[in-house]
């Protein structure tokens, strides 16, 4: 990651927020000098913000020094979270989708111009997945992505329209007409279908799940191996996702607050 | 909640932490004043900090105003947290039991003096149960709480066993000389068993999860109905709880930093 220089007089919460960003899943500890220098902020801002942070837990810092993500951090975002209750409506139906499908059920959610993975399910030995819990992944690429751009805002579609589309496989969708065709489809027909459009092995599904209101709140989805047998899944995504949403309906469960 | 005065000159990340902590699973959505009587804080700071962390999505606004914690929060905590690698390794083992046993199967890790819980599988219809994912039990009443007790540092035992020890039931251990044998024996069978110390109705069995180098890092326990049938289920919690270990063991996964 490049070398960025942090702006003069930044507040103390958005310094925070960028010592965060610094830490990945497949980064998840790292030393006070790299924290300085994936932020920017210098090494003595830096070690002076993470022992603040390590001291309302929010950082831990290991026996060898480096310093992770605290337990507080987790807790403090997840108890109250709106996330938190959709993904507890929807475990049952992942489950039972799981049951019968195996590989990957997830369940994701529109952050700005990504879908942002709330849950997943995984079956030991399950075909190839780039999805994480807490990661994102773009909307054009992915099944619950494509699901949530053809319900999305119209200024939403047109800004991912306008691209660029990164190319992942030979399947994935790049054009502007083909992508705006595919959402036509996904509302006619009611779910997303990608063989290979993200890795060549891998075929998604995607139904949308709708709040009390119509409103579609999230995507439940499958990544399943890219084969024949791939065509008799979508009717269980679909029943899954409408199961879902009679759920929230009948919880008075809401979408995303924001 | 009582009206707390805000220390004067404190930092604005010990303020932002107390605008976290007034949010709770029964109380997701809170007006600025009501943020500002539960924090302490003069309504016009509260009013300045919440328009801040709105704006770095740590809390977000509803259509009605009310604030919410945000989505990237939880993003941020969950996304590289050392509490997923621990659940993502357990869930395979919990839904096994879950499978098998039904009712309540969660995860739980020491934090200060408390069971926190990571994850919860619950069925339809299910036995009451009082924990949440990322909720807290104190723990000398809880099956998980016991076990991580019962394995936990010699100065944290001597602070529970000083009490004081809240009954919730009539069978809540509530005296030091009952605890210390309890504890005692949970490390002699290697499982906690709890017929309604919480609640009458619920009965609780936990059993420790070990790391790669034989550090308890958390605990695994079934909330199921307090009867009989009740007796056949330790040797599903341990196993569980065993096969977990190993895999930890085998995968390098760790306990949790700090």
């Amino acid at each position: 990651m490049a070398r960025v220089r942090a702006p003069v007089g930044e507040s103390v919460l958005s310094r925070a927020v960028r010592i965060f960003e610094a830490f990945t899943p497949d980064e998840p500890a790292l030393t006070v000098s790299e924290i300085s220098r994936r932020t920017g902020l210098h090494l003595a801002t830096a070690s002076r913000l993470v022992a603040e942070l390590v001291a309302h837990g929010f950082l831990a810092r290991d026996a060898d020094r480096r310093v992770r993500i605290g337990v507080r951090l987790w807790e403090l975002g997840t108890r109250a979270s709106p996330t938190l209750s959709l993904r507890d409506a929807a475990m049952p139906f992942m489950e039972g989708v799981h049951d019968v499908v195996g590989h990957h059920v997830q369940i994701g959610v529109l952050e700005g111009e990504e879908v942002l993975f709330l849950e997943r399910l995984t079956a030991l030995g399950a075909v190839v997945n780039y999805t994480r819990i807490a990661g994102r992944l773009p909307l054009h690429v992915s099944s619950s992505g494509l699901v949530l751009l053809a319900h999305g805002a119209t200024d939403l579609q047109e800004r991912v329209l306008a691209g660029p589309l990164r190319k992942y496989t030979p399947h994935t969708i790049t054009t502007a007409v083909a992508l705006r065709s595919t959402l036509a489809a996904i509302r006619k027909q009611g779910y997303a279908y990608c063989p290979g459009h993200f890795h060549e092995d891998a075929l998604g599904i995607a139904a949308p799940v709708r709040d009390g209101g119509g409103e579609v709140v999230a995507a439940l989805s499958v990544i399943i191996p890219n084969d024949a047998a791939a065509a008799a899944v979508p009717p269980v995504v679909r029943t899954a996702a409408r199961g879902l949403s009679r759920a929230l309906a009948a919880g008075g469960a809401r979408g995303l607050p924001g």
